[in-house]
């Protein structure tokens, strides 16, 4: 794709772009404000730019005068690049610096992994999958040779494939006689591996080995992802020329979708309120079932492939996500001390829990450690390759719930915050989920106190997401309209700072701007359960690190995933004492670990005792009963912490800022 | 019991019986002949004896004046023994000599082992079933340990127990996290040892280890046969006294009855080609299956059990009848070259076939040799020990069909004759199955050729069951009545041989003695077809000592199962040609072998890998391709052989008959 260059004036600063990105955009992840409170949406019009020369597209506006046009003023939101630009930002809009020096492109994107670096965090496996397909041609029986059809075909599957002491699913030996017969005795057998051996799972007429395929699901509280996968992955076949870069791995098609028991509760606790009720639990595991039939359907539909030619099924869930889809009552999850039914789950039949796929297909669910450390996050920790490396890994899942794991290849301890899903939207007054409209970036100018959004979709705004929260309290940080305490200082030169029904709050978008014909302001209130979220974090990984005698100088590497993991700021996030303050490239960013733990285990069976081992090797600290935690969270309680020293940075930073602002105020 | 000593006269014959024994049958069993053609049911009013001295019961009759019984004349059929007695055989039923000087007693009774001596057959077996509960105490959770349910389970029966490496049925799972609560944290955990490992697969609140049962099957294509039993068996609790002699090994109560197929087919292959018709297979499983739960309910009736109380069920049968009850389809177990589906069939759920058992229960199938080589014999050589020792041993299952098995604990070798079921009176014009009404026992006055039948139930006779059959071909041979080829020698002076219908027949009892009200005959096509299936046994048992290079004189035990063998007279099987000419000590009847293996296995684990083994090393010959078999066959087609140096003592007691008749008939 070509690359094109952009110079902002005044200041120079120079960006390459993509063709066609957006400039409104662009200038953001620059660190280059421009009065944007519409998110991109053309509707507010104040993100004008003047287009000194080049290749862009740009279309009239009603906020532009026609005069205003031939000058060559855009709105920033509506120009896309189509060649070498040379911009000047007006005045009105133009800040001398960007808000955060501290960082350069947007960090979520440099240091979210490629997908083959991604696989190459987990080492020593292949494609060499649990549930795999082998063609035999069988001799037909003769009076020398009239051994019984099953033995004739487990003879066979040794001599020629060297798999021994084979146990036959009794679904299989019902059908065996007669598809040996009318396939002419070729056949393609699916096997699979289990903790207990080799077991006979399915029989087909003729060679099939080509087409196998699996599912995976992440099963999150709010979201379930799924892929299907071409278990024949890397191999000779597909990669005709001998090379593998990983690319043959990817998913043949991933597709996601609500979990649709969130009408019945944002998060566990209260799911598991509503599964006592009569009937309660039966409605969750047929509704959690039914988004994973249409996620399948949908999957199926994407890739073209038979649903009878899907031979296994990967699970990965929190517990109660997982008792749930199960039909396990998670009532002791929730009582203390917090008790699971079980850890490991043995295989079950997709068809026996309403999944329709063929009679054969077994499921593998992810084994779990506690009762809030669950299948998601082993399969994160083997998605991640933490079990493997000396390197000591901070591995965190922030999702409705915030799962870390501390460790490496010797030892690992997790925790669960219940770090409430701020995150998602939930007691955030305008909060929702990463959607479109979502206010997903924002900046706001430390002199004007105008805010810079950007939405999901470049849509009118109608509420604001995890990182646009984070963006939001950052930049209100920064440009000193909060105190660390999360309270706005009091009387400032802007009407988008005002007393509200719940306090001060900060207008984001004006109501004409926006999708929901009102204001969207974050509030006081908001900005405290947003420190509430990140204190619980914060508290959790330190206990964790100090319950080993460690702290945040050892920490080699830390492993973002999770969906929201994507889309955060890095700085903005250790900013507002959400992360720890150390090397911003000890960070990495894995999307959704947990997916790609189900997606590896689906393909190598190297790592079905790898995921036990990871599950029994984890300790799990229950922070509600831990005899400091309670300090800790209070302790931060702060933007970024009560304790500055953690934050050396930051504190710099904000003490730099705060002398600034008041020279400039005080002119 | 007291014993009564009886002295026949003349002769001075002196035998013990039993108090309360039955005259006529006491007799019969000495060897001693009196005229009884109604089988014992005291309507033929012929076999009158003298009471000369003792204490006994015997009731007047109408054939008996008032003259006749004040001087002690009785029916020996009415008779009943209560002290020591003095009998005198009149002149017009005594016989001069037993017909078969060569026996003693009843050699079927001799040679049948004691419980306690079926049960030393096999070695090294102890009471420990696979199958087995064992109570445990769990530490409710707390805050610093709180496992998930499952692990506390399995970690409680390591840690007490010492059973590692557990996995858990997805139905325990299901309910634990409630019963171990509503338990108090006490519970009785069922497992199962499988090929696999253990297997837990019931949790029951308290402590019910002293409650565990197992039903056997053993399912005949004729009769199915079932026990109940304890299988805590032989432990401290239930042998208080610390002794053990073997008895509380037994079932606690045992139940037949006729394999509800029966009226689709009398043999395998009939039964092959109905289920082969639209709905037939499915017919045929249900039917079985409905026997199966018709004798479950007797036995649970008659011990007092709880269904729910049973933890397991063992099942031998014959391949066809195995994939019947499992719902495969036998069809190529009769087409050339004779290919069963499957010779080790997977643990099926008791629920999944049907079986009225709770829904953890496990159905152990007994591992089959060959289409006609199935589980009943891998049971029976199981029970009878034959694969621990270094005898050579023939095992010989004579049913609907008849399966033979050569060999020792080094190697087995089988082969199964198409017997035909004459024994169980198929081909025979007034067979029928052992069952009450049935002349089981024949002997044929050598000088009045007068019958002496006994029936089963002594009531009058309705037909000839197998060992009358035998009993009465020997009678006819060695009287001289019929030739070697099982012809009758022409005229004789009595009209109890006459041309018939089907060529000349013997008349066994009058139609005014019988239950049928018609004469009850032996015809010589009744003759042909009991010569045809005992030169189909012989070729057998010949070719399979062949095949390794073997003959008689190398036999070191020979076995007889099944409820035929209970039955037989061994002097008359052999003077047949049936049973091989070799010591009489050399013959053991075990009963119902397979039963007797499925009893076994269900008690000892240790004999489960012993049971796949069985079935590993035997070799199957397949006689309908051997190349002597039709000669072999042939040539036993005569009485008891052509080869008549095989059976040196039976031609010369033929000799010496012959002789003695032909010098009576002469004066």
């Amino acid at each position: 794709m070509p690359k094109h260059l952009i110079t902002f004036h005044p200041g120079e600063k120079r960006i390459s772009v993509d063709e066609g990105e957006n400039l409104l955009q662009a200038a953001m992840e620059a660190g280059i404000h421009i009065n944007a409170s519409c998110g991109g949406s053309a509707t507010c019009g104040k993100c004008k730019i003047h287009l000194l020369q080049g290749t862009a597209d740009s279309p009239k506006h009603p906020n532009i005068s026609s005069q205003e046009y031939e000058q060559g003023i855009r709105l920033a939101c509506l120009t896309s690049v189509h060649g070498d630009l040379e911009v000047e930002i007006p005045l009105e809009s133009q800040v001398d610096r960007s808000v955060l020096q501290l960082k350069g492109d947007r960090t979520a994107q440099k240091y979210l992994l490629s997908p083959q670096d991604i696989y190459q965090l987990v080492q020593g496996w292949e494609v060499d999958p649990a549930v795999f397909k082998k063609y035999v041609l069988l001799d037909p029986p003769t009076p020398k040779d009239n051994r019984s059809d099953l033995t004739r075909l487990t003879h066979v599957l040794e001599r020629q494939h060297g798999i021994g002491g084979i146990s036959a699913d009794f679904r299989v030996i019902m059908r065996l006689s007669q598809i040996l017969r009318e396939s002419d005795w070729k056949v393609t057998a699916t096997l699979v591996l289990t903790r207990k051996g080799y077991k006979l799972i399915n029989v087909e007429p003729g060679d099939t080995t080509q087409r196998n395929y699996s599912v995976v699901f992440d099963i999150g509280t709010t979201t379930i992802y799924g892929q299907i996968l071409d278990l024949n992955g890397c191999v000779v076949v597909a990669c005709p020329d001998g090379q593998c870069d990983g690319t043959s791995l990817f998913a043949l098609a991933e597709a996601s979708d609500y979990n649709g028991q969130i009408r019945y509760g944002e998060d566990v606790i209260t799911r598991i309120i509503y599964s006592q009720r009569p009937g309660g639990l039966k409605t969750l595991q047929e509704v959690v079932v039914s988004t994973l039939n249409k996620i399948l359907q949908e999957l199926l539909d994407m890739s073209g492939i038979d649903r009878s030619l899907i031979s296994h099924m990967v699970i990965a869930g929190n517990t109660t996500m997982t008792q749930l889809l199960l039909g396990l009552d998670p009532k002791y999850i929730r009582e203390a001390p917090y008790v699971p039914t079980a850890n490991f789950i043995p295989p079950v039949r997709a068809v026996h829990l309403g999944i329709h796929l063929a009679d054969h297909v077994h499921t593998y669910i992810f084994p779990m450690v506690a009762s809030y450390v669950g299948g998601d996050i082993v399969a994160g920790i083997l998605g991640s390759g933490i079990f493997q490396r000396e390197t000591l890994t901070l591995y965190m899942d922030i999702g409705t719930n915030g799962e870390i794991v501390l460790g490496n290849k010797d030892w690992l301890a997790s925790v669960s915050c219940s770090a409430g899903p701020a995150f998602e939207g939930a007691g955030i007054k305008f909060g929702m989920r990463a959607a479109r409209g979502a206010i997903e970036e924002v900046n706001i100018n430390h002199r004007t106190y105008e805010p810079m959004i950007l939405t999901i979709g470049r849509t009118k705004p109608i509420g604001i997401c995890g990182s646009g929260l984070i963006d939001a309290v950052a930049a209100l940080l920064e440009t000193g309209m909060i105190d660390p305490n999360g309270k706005f200082r009091g009387a400032l030169p802007t009407d988008r700072v005002r007393r509200g029904p719940d306090g001060y709050e900060y207008v984001l978008a004006r109501k004409e701007e926006t999708g929901i014909h009102e204001d969207i302001a974050l509030t006081e209130i908001d900005i405290e359960n947003l420190i509430r979220t990140k204190a619980a974090i914060y508290a959790g990984y330190k206990i964790l690190l100090e319950s080993v005698g460690l702290g945040f100088q050892d920490l080699q590497q830390v492993i973002i995933a999770g969906g929201f993991g994507r889309h955060i700021d890095l700085q903005k996030a250790i900013f507002i004492g959400l992360l720890p303050e150390i090397g911003i490239d000890k960070f990495i960013f894995v999307g959704n670990g947990s997916l790609l733990g189900t997606r590896l285990l689906s393909f190598s069976k190297n790592l079905l005792k790898e995921a036990e081992r990871i599950a029994l090797m984890t300790t799990n600290l229950e922070l509600s009963d831990h005899p400091t935690f309670m300090n800790e969270f209070v302790a931060a309680m702060f933007l970024p912490h009560t304790d500055a020293s953690a934050f050396p940075q930051v504190k710099d930073r904000l003490h730099r800022m705060k002398s600034g602002y008041l020279s400039e105020q005080v002119m």
